[in-house]
């Protein structure tokens, strides 16, 4: 099986045909879950797993799963990711991971490849979340974590109702989601950041997957002028989150993980008015739940020394996910798989969520990123190197094989 | 003369008169510059003044000038202030120094005081500066500091010109500004900040008026991904931004005076993504032009400091003055005058722009505060206790009186 190989060229052909749906003028892609160019999305990779002889299942939640027979009658080893973009997105982000395990089934048949286990490539609905939220929709639910019901009553932005537009797309199917539990699952994703591609175009094993801590803070004080306020008499909250601003940064070089203020209004926002209010968003992510609940509480502290400054402190959480560990087994067999084809491969760190995290939950999963160039994503520039595309599904097409004949 | 005093209740009076023209239904008053409200204004002063037997002269750019003859034929003691409020202004911003003036001169009328030199109680065009900028045009004008025909042609934020709404108000007089050089000029204003009040009722003899330095900063990093981008590999413009805030306020506590960032907008401004943009003002205050220096010096070492750091930093000046020093002579005669009624004032530092400022380039001049309760102006609260308006005018009174017959 040594020189059992992906074919590239088809894979990055798919990567483009599946791109050009929903395409904008500059070049991004808008798929938004369960609109008609998700449809549209979704009946090219139909299509595409009938031609590869797949069987094709449609979930309540329109998860889509394709299936591979394997000589056994055994729970299948499963791959796959997402098709639905944001408003702007690029052609990888979740399209790779679908294509790809497409790729490695025709990659078997063209050789006639028999596998013990089955295969199976999933593609999991709304996991942007951008049009229905939560995200990660299909996944979860899948995973157990959200009642079909609950997803089907979801309102999206536009007031549409989960349940009717997926109807409306005719994919609403009939089998209860989860009722294919994987032996195993393996993503193949674009990092969606820098570190690889800074790193000459390793590629990487992920073995966990950030936690991550979504606040929202407002600051209150006193408006009045600044040229005649002196500085020991002000309440000013815009300094208040200047100052939380640089603690966030400054707690996550401390602790490790990340930490972002990358939204803040102020009230009334006037060059010569001190601030009566400020709201700022702080994003904190750790791999250590213990590490993320220790920066969690450390804010809090720092926001008590706000307060006790002057200003008026009110806290509300916006999100809160724990750190998700993938199975160590699965990722040594992704590095094994990489190694078997002399490429260095690097543990890494999800900082983004995925649908992997979600099918963590019911069995031993772990995920391949290949480099993101620039670590652009989201974002019409997002690009991946053809070669880490194919070089991507070689160790998604090994690390499978390996899982499914064990 | 010891005996002399003005008619606090008349004067208090005066003021909520004044305050009821475009008084709206919040409570606060809205007479932008040259518009109708501010002709009602005008027209009532005007009628007030001619009450008092005053020998009225409007100059080419609307500054009103209401005389009272001396016993000898020498240029006038002036005082005044402006009668323009910013779109929901107080009641005692600017009308309070032109309806004591008017008090002054009813004092003197009922006691038939004369003085040796004229009287003149001004009301300057235009000082807040809301509708047409730059601010305190009037006293500017009539200081020399803009000719004529560049203020008539000044552009409203309504698109309107100053000239033309000035005759269409009827207050474009034929007198070229600043024909009537005072021999002295004292303001009566209420202080707008906080210091009076927190003392406990103190007046203030105002010796300086703080320099300002007004930029607004734009800094440029990457947007990325919040999550998946390590710290050291991020170019955040929100933390630049906030460095830089923290930066302007401890360096105020550093050298004095006052330092502001009280604007602040990032873009895209969203959860979990670093910013790319932040635009910034920054507001530096000082009564010391060498130590504004510094600190704009300081400034803009850190800019470059950011950009080290990786950003691009755009700087761009939006306002620039000097301190400025009152006449010591006049403080002095202010501080006398307080002492002689019994009642403690302390020299202070004026925050805010003011017209003095302009009648100091061609006369000695200084100003008089009195408490604002809370600090607060340039809002509907804004209020001076009627005890504290009644003494300031006193204060203002016996100034004018030792220095016209001096």
């Amino acid at each position: 099986m040594d020189s059992l190989r992906c074919d590239g060229e088809r894979l990055n052909g798919r990567i483009e045909r599946l791109g050009a749906v929903g395409r904008l003028e500059d070049g991004s892609c808008c798929r938004l879950a369960l609109t008609d160019q998700d449809r549209q999305g979704r009946d090219l990779v139909v299509s595409w797993m009938r031609e590869l002889g797949l069987e094709v299942r449609v979930d309540r939640v329109g998860n889509i799963i394709g299936l591979r027979p394997g000589s056994e009658d055994l729970a299948p080893v499963m791959t796959g990711s997402h098709i639905d973009t944001v408003a702007t997105g690029g052609r990888y982000d979740g399209c790779l991971g679908v294509l790809a395990g497409l790729e490695v089934v025709e990659a078997l048949n063209e050789r006639g490849v028999a596998t013990r286990r089955p295969l199976a490539v999933a593609v999991f609905s709304n996991e942007e979340g951008v049009r229905f939220q939560p995200d990660m929709t299909g996944s979860l639910v899948y995973a157990g974590g959200l009642a079909v019901e609950a997803a089907l009553g979801l309102e999206g932005i536009d007031h549409s109702r989960y349940g009717a537009e997926l109807e409306r797309i005719g994919y609403a199917g009939g089998m209860e989601p989860g009722a294919i539990v994987p032996s195993a699952f393996v993503e193949l994703h674009i990092e969606q950041g820098p570190i690889l591609d800074r790193e000459g175009g390793a590629l990487g094993a992920v073995a966990d997957l950030q936690g991550i801590s979504w606040k929202e803070v407002v600051l209150r004080g006193s408006a009045n002028h600044a040229g005649t306020t002196p500085m020991a008499m002000r309440r000013d909250a815009a300094h208040g989150a200047a100052r939380l601003a640089c603690f966030v940064h400054d707690l996550a070089l401390e602790l490790g993980g990340v930490g972002t203020v990358g939204s803040l209004r102020l009230e009334p926002n006037l060059i010569n008015v001190i601030a009566r209010l400020a709201a700022v968003t702080v994003d904190q992510r750790h791999t250590d739940e213990r590490v993320l609940r220790a920066a969690e509480a450390r804010l809090e502290a720092f926001l008590r020394e706000l307060e006790r400054s002057g200003l008026e402190v009110e806290t509300r959480s916006l999100a809160r996910f724990e750190p998700v560990a993938f199975d160590p087994g699965i990722v040594r067999v992704i590095e094994r798989a990489a190694a078997s084809l002399g490429r260095p491969i690097r543990r890494m760190t999800s900082g983004a969520g995925q649908d992997a995290q979600m099918l963590a939950r019911i069995c031993p999963s772990a995920m391949i990123f290949v480099p993101s160039r620039g670590g652009i994503s989201h974002n019409p520039a997002e690009f991946t190197d053809p070669a880490h595309v194919a070089l991507g599904a070689d160790v998604l097409l090994r690390a499978m094989l390996e899982l499914a004949d064990s």
